[in-house]
């Protein structure tokens, strides 16, 4: 089983072509940053077509069982989610809405503040707020997932410690390994893998010890200190790929509509844009680098396989919809 | 199997039980008439919020077997529809945002000329539009049943001929029996039998002769002429039951925000608000007047329990969701 915890690609038959060419079987894709409800609904449709007009290569899932299907007919399936709350506005009646409609992953934060807790780019972390706390009681009851990626320290621990079912971490590595803004401390991780969560590692440079020049070898010694700290069944993959996206895109992903000043994000004003990947993974198809590099670095069959895609499709069967 | 095609009540905890007190085991709600896409949500929201509160009585049903379900837990399921396509507005992608939400039935019309055809209180009636034949096949493709109770006769037509699959016309009555306005021609309803599609029969009393003084004779005798004319299996009820409701909401059904000048729709001046029902069905407890009735016309055990759900059984199988 290889699942993908999160992208954010511009789509197009290409990509989809090297999923099927990467073996990938399942991808929790970014449907939404900034997008109000109106508007998340219209990426829906969008996403809709492609499923009508490709449907040799991809497909909708809500369920671990819909990625076995999935994987059985040689599709990948694709789970959606949500990388900032806007999508429910200020009602909280919009989380079985958006769930309805297919939504099984939701940030509470994109880096800023949000109606529900404070992002990692704040100076003031100030936990989880009232409407969040509703929030995630109401994400727990429908079964969709919060993700803390992009929020701060203390909203983090807030969150894991007020939800009554494991969250994830869809895309991030260990601060120890690489201090990015937005890498979580060694509390949270392990904080995270008692409740029973996942956190999805990221190979977006930015999040990387040596950005682009990441090596392979650096990259699976961190997985392998993170199966030490959080135990092998919490941890999984989650690329954060961004293929294709012209800059334009992640300069909607860090200042949305909230600025008319430029915000560098992860970035500079020097190197604003996405980038470059690392060599050995650039595409959907380089996943077998990763489990390659886990074997070499003393993982089994068996424990590659729970990283590569197994842990993720438990936690998926185990969270996705009420309990 | 118990299963009115349609009301639209001020429901509540009351209506509720009384649904249980009467044994119905599915009901196809109103949920919108002139409501865009946003405020349907809203409304979607609502019956999220009752489903919640009220599950000993009520669950959401978006198959057959979800009815079957309903009726083995000793709930009754509720069919979401709509009376208007409003709820898509110009967008051909709502469609199936709408059926993923539970949306199972939608008039192409409401009394007026909309986007995709014309209603039944038109002057000039043009049959279905471009955008209208668009409309019909991705309902069909998707599985959400047209519903012509409020169209006119040419554009009925033109959606059972031009639907590849059966549609339905949920609350009408012949208008031989009683010649209102939108009740259905003998040409018009022997071509929607022809199609496999569905009748529901009407106990509003601006549909019935006599109107609140029909008596349940009158009732099933046209009942029985029906089934002679289209045969027993495309024939159920439509009660168009609009319980509880206050007057300002007769008034939102025909009005909508398209006139400022009042219409009295199928009333008048002097009879504006809704009027009484007949005393042989008040509410969701009368059925049972309706089935001994039928029988008294001599329609045997296996006809009755047809005409009173066993057919919109069937038709939910088989035309809710992608064939």
């Amino acid at each position: 089983m290889l699942i993908d915890g999160l992208q954010y690609a511009n789509w197009s038959e290409k990509i989809f072509r090297q999923m099927r060419e990467g073996g990938v079987d399942a991808v929790h894709v970014t449907i939404c940053y900034h997008e109000m409800f109106r508007e998340t609904v219209i990426n829906i449709e969008r996403w809709n077509r492609w499923f009508e007009t490709y449907p040799d290569l991809i497909c909708h899932a809500k369920t671990g069982d819909d990625v076995r299907a999935a994987k059985a007919a040689g599709r990948t399936a694709i789970v959606f989610g949500f990388q900032n709350c806007s999508p429910i506005e200020d009602d909280i009646g919009l989380i079985e809405i958006c769930h309805s409609l297919g939504a099984r992953f939701m940030q509470l934060t994109y880096n800023n503040q949000s109606l529900l807790a404070t992002g990692a780019y704040e100076a003031e972390d100030t936990g989880l707020t009232r409407f969040g706390k509703q929030v995630v009681k109401e994400m727990n009851r429908v079964g969709l997932v919060i993700d803390m990626s992009h929020s701060a320290e203390r909203s983090t621990l807030d969150a894991i410690e007020f939800s009554s079912r494991p969250i994830a971490i869809t895309h991030a590595n260990p601060h120890t390994w690489h201090p990015g803004l937005r890498n979580k401390s060694d509390t949270v991780l392990k904080a995270l893998a008692q409740a029973g969560g996942m956190l999805g590692f990221s190979m977006y440079p930015h999040h990387l010890k040596g950005a682009s020049e990441c090596t392979l070898t650096s990259f699976c010694e961190m997985i392998a200190r993170t199966a030490d700290l959080m135990g092998v069944d919490h941890i999984g993959i989650g690329s954060d790929l961004c293929q294709d996206q012209p800059d334009s895109v992640v300069e909607w992903m860090r200042v949305g509509r909230w600025s008319k000043e430029i915000d560098y994000g992860e970035g500079s004003k020097d190197n604003a844009g996405f980038p470059p990947q690392p060599p050995w993974f650039g595409d959907n198809r380089d996943f077998g680098n990763i489990a390659m590099g886990l074997r070499d670095m003393g993982f089994g069959d068996d424990e590659t396989d729970k990283v590569m895609g197994g842990n993720w499709l438990r936690f998926f069967d185990e969270n996705f919809g009420p309990q």
